[in-house]
């Protein structure tokens, strides 16, 4: 089950445009202070004119210059997202394509579990890295979220922002402790139709946008429902994943979640006894990034010295799906 | 590099409704045989209300049957598909709650590399069963290709059908010797153009479909110039395969190719230099049904008993990115 890999080098990127809560309250005909209140974001990021390949490039040649690894020596590029650029080919070979490596061959695929991408694409392709099929992978998560908000679904809109981060992860050197100690993923398909964007792909294609399928390409969230079907799964999970890598809570340096929102983050923490300083929480500055909040997360946590080599990390999160997945790692 | 894994069961399914190259030509203003002389396509099927998840669950259901194994024992659900049912969530996640299973927690993901989505799946899936993570995995391609044909392109859209095929993976029995032997997959960004739909993420949002877009959300194709980058690089990239596998070409019983066009499959077979009863060529009663294409011909060459247990297999293809993937195997 361990693997002997290591987060060599950890980037993001965000656009310009700072949006803040006020903002947003005045756009929405909310009362000043609700945003803020009700998502915890003080300011999130949107894209002007960036595209996902852009963002995501940027924040991977960060992720290369932290790793010391020259893009060249990269030999898999995964896009681990909830939301693609355009639906064919794969995000990944447009990263490719905004590295300038155009010509190098570098395999490109994309992993999607919606706001677990990431952790999944850790998850599997560190497998392939212990199966020697791979040495140094790109892992990139950039996310366009403001694209499909949902404008009538106040509680849900307010909550998200774009961006990107990416992680190139490398095999652990000899004489290193460096690896993942274990990973659990769960999905409850009984909660699929929680949270989705029924529009976009083959069953409700854009051709029919115009003809008053407007709300099925947008954002459609429940969030009590979401709640609800969680909270009954997510103790057991986690101390069940804990328990297979032998690490009691305690041992945890940190916690680095998916940033769904601020209440499910103070509500993560007290319902599964972390302390405060255990968790990463960027969602004030940030939003909700989709599947870059954890790898974002990640970064925020090693800038600011707030993890060292050595530290035991705990990744989780949970998606639509509905699926809960996590990681324990020694960084 | 060589993984233990078996492929244990493998199933199929096609809609009902049957697509003639005659109905085509009439449909397309063509002179009557056009159609069926550039494609290579006699029949190929639509679906007329099945969903995506819907097929993929049939064909994961005769997959199982196949294998022996019930649908509770799986322990992941991988859509490795080239579209998705919708945004959010994951199609895997869609198939999970169509086969009944949605309260079992199996995970559910998807991968995506387009037209060798099965092939990256099987390469990365295996690896993690190898590495122990999961012990019987079930690969499901899903596509409804009708959905995003241009049918202002007749070389491309009459190239296409609509179906799904999926195999259970599981690890392999002791004194048995199935074995994934060696892998590959190189993308060359240069030719991310050749073939795209730009449409449908956040690069062009559905809702700009009307707006003088519709052409954005069709696929668009220059064969022309895949085939001259493919050409340049396919003979390189399956004898480096090969070689890493220490089989020769008259070692594999079956090549099982992606199913790009009857032209495609002849140029490939005799540029490789294969015999014609290597190759396992379904496209003139399927036609190119995406990523389903590769495990569909495998299953039809199972089904056939042209592959028996110990046979050497070679999986091989080219997609949208532009990426080549291959994988050999001892069925």
């Amino acid at each position: 089950m361990e693997r002997r890999v290591k987060l060599l080098g950890t980037g993001k990127y965000l656009p310009a445009r700072v949006v803040t809560a006020a903002e947003l309250d005045e756009q929405l005909g909310l009362a000043t202070g609700w945003t803020e209140k009700k998502s915890g974001v003080r300011i999130r990021h949107y894209v002007t004119t960036e595209t996902a390949a852009q963002m995501g490039a940027i924040a991977a040649k960060r992720a290369a210059e932290a790793a010391g690894v020259s893009l060249q020596e990269l030999d898999c590029i995964v896009c681990a997202s909830g939301t693609a650029q355009q639906e064919i080919p794969c995000t990944a070979a447009l990263i490719q394509e905004e590295l300038g490596l155009s010509r190098t061959g570098i395999p490109c695929f994309d992993i999607n579990s919606t706001c677990l991408s990431f952790v999944t694409a850790l998850d599997v392709m560190s497998c392939a890295m212990a199966a020697g099929v791979y040495k140094r992978v790109l892992i990139v998560s950039t996310e366009i979220a403001s694209m499909g908000l949902n404008w009538k679904q106040k509680e849900s809109c307010v909550l998200f922002g774009d961006g990107a981060a990416a992680v190139v992860v490398g095999q652990t050197p000899e004489g290193e402790s460096s690896r993942i100690i274990s990973s659990a993923m769960q999905t409850y398909s009984e909660g699929a139709h929680y949270s989705e964007i029924r529009g976009g792909g083959t069953m409700v294609h854009p051709r029919h946008y115009a003809n008053g399928h407007e709300d099925d390409f947008a954002f459609d969230m429940d969030g009590r429902k979401i709640f609800r079907l969680t909270s009954q799964l997510i103790t057991g999970f986690v101390d069940s994943l804990l328990a297979k890598a032998s690490v009691s809570k305690k041992q945890l340096q940190a916690v680095i979640p998916h940033q769904a929102s601020g209440m499910a983050l103070r509500i993560m923490r007290t319902k599964l006894g972390f302390m405060e300083q255990q968790m990463v929480d960027i969602m004030a500055d940030h939003g909700n990034v989709i599947a870059a909040s954890i790898p974002m997360a990640l970064h925020e946590a090693i800038s600011q010295k707030r993890v060292a080599r050595g530290d035991c990390l705990l990744l989780l999160g949970t998606s639509a799906g509905l699926s809960l997945g996590g990681i324990v790692l020694e960084y």
